[in-house]
């Protein structure tokens, strides 16, 4: 019997590609590991793939009674529904500590850096087992999308020097241009749909009892979303009625001038002024340095509301 | 400001030398550290300490405000009344996932191996610090201790392999006299209070809400505890009832003979039985091969508590 290995709900790059790592690692290791996905894969990871020739992961999202290993998160919310009825090997993650908790011992590799195959190329390193080429590629190209190519808060100089170990593997010698091709391929927007777009990057969190969903959407530059920005603000309003949500927030990051537009829909819109110290307007606010919704969003609404 | 490392209330072997472990690991690699601990030291962690000249940690209870690492438990009842006001920097361990959750991401090594010093060890090498000789002695007993001289069934071969490295470094050659002295000590029970020797390995776990607490006694022969039995037994019922627990355990573990008597203190003794398939019978059962609460165990109650 397999055991499935995969990420959290919208799988964005990470999830995916450190997925895809995890499975090989294991498997080489002895333990006969499968990739999967608990959606279907967002442009910016199907261009990763395809660039360096590695299968997309079949899509599955029930998982009772199987063996899994967890990339990428540890938070009930994002975890499928019956995850409770699997047995969870272990964890690799760059997240806070959620609220998942096992009955058997486990395997947990969860390191404050900037992305989930950060952790994964240590491990290969640790078990002196080498990086296939196609491996190194994605895992390379998972660095560069959770770290907004280096420049997010949440990069390490662990993150840095994985991805230069991972570049010199797959023979990528231009980070930044491999960067700059995945984020437009992440930015085109053009004929996708509303909610599509919102889902794209999107999370919900309990936080201390409220139901909050923030989505992110990166683009090269923030004017691309003129034209559907209207769009976006009313589909998290819809959203968020749908969920019972007390709020959902989607956070537009120009990856150039380093900086978030957050989309504001909640039942308290004071919420974001006690949070950041600046005061939305119609619905939204510009947020000066904000590129990661892990660390410089979640844990000021954590605070908020606790 | 120092970073505090510490590991579960009523401290064992594992917890304290793994807790000054991490602290001389961590400040090598340039995060000031000091080991204290959340209680007394047990006569055998107080036996591994003075064996390898090692200076014993402090007692401090209260950590809101402070930086921590925690070592041997991510469970929030073995941890701090104010654990949620203290910033919890990473958690090294061997056990289940427990219900402590961050609001930042954090450093996890965790791994299902018999002894958290092991993975300590393991983080040693990774980091490529050198373990000095009497810090090298006191993770030896932490894995002795832990894996009751390897007889465990949460004993591994990475810890066998870390206990062999250990031992060469603290310059001991017989393990297993070293493990039977520390048992000797850790088995005399003469003189010493009912509560204390209940409370000396004892643990409260939340079951699926019921609250039910297992302590562990580990005697090189069982007879040892044949005087003291009756005050153990009304001792677990005494504590059951000011804990308000729905269980209260006590397993009595002769490590030459392999195998656990429960003393049983309980609002259904039957849950025994059906966790077990063996019936107890004035308060108590013996259960053959039952040698570590962690494995053998607790899983089993949480399957007949879910």
């Amino acid at each position: 019997m397999s055991v499935y290995v995969f990420g959290h709900k919208n799988p964005d790059s990470d999830t995916v590609c450190s997925a895809i790592a995890l499975a090989d690692l294991k498997t080489k290791l002895g333990v006969n590991c499968t990739p999967v996905a608990q959606g279907e894969l967002p442009p910016e990871t199907v261009f990763i793939l395809k660039k360096f020739g590695v299968a997309a992961p079949a899509v599955k999202t029930s998982y009772a009674g199987e063996k899994v290993f967890l990339v990428d998160t540890s938070d009930l919310s994002q975890l499928p529904d019956d995850i409770k009825q699997a047995e969870v090997l272990g964890i690799v993650d760059h997240h806070k500590l959620g609220d998942l908790t096992t009955s058997s011992p486990l395997e947990c590799w969860i390191w404050p850096v900037g992305c989930t195959s950060t952790v994964i190329a240590s491990m290969y390193r640790f078990h002196g087992v080498e990086i296939p080429k196609n491996i190194a590629g994605i895992m390379l190209g998972a660095i560069l999308s959770d770290t907004v190519i280096f420049k997010s808060p949440t990069c390490t100089p662990a993150d840095k020097e994985a991805a230069e170990r991972l570049a010199k593997i797959a023979g990528v010698s231009d980070l930044s241009a491999l960067g700059m091709e995945m984020f437009k391929v992440k930015s085109a927007v053009e004929g996708t749909p509303a909610r599509e777009l919102v889902l794209r990057d999107y999370k919900d969190f309990n936080m201390n009892g409220t139901k909050v969903g923030i989505g992110q959407l990166e683009v090269v530059d923030l004017s691309i979303l003129d034209a559907v920005k209207g769009d976006l603000a009313r589909d998290i309003a819809a959203l968020k009625a749908e969920k019972g949500n007390h709020s959902v927030f989607l956070l537009l990051t120009d990856i150039m001038k380093e900086g978030s537009e957050m989309l504001i829909a909640s039942d308290d819109e004071s919420i974001v002024e006690k949070a950041f110290n600046i005061k939305p307007s119609a619905g939204k606010v510009w947020l000066p340095g904000v590129m990661s919704r892990k660390k410089d969003v979640v844990p000021k609404f954590e605070k908020t509301f606790a």
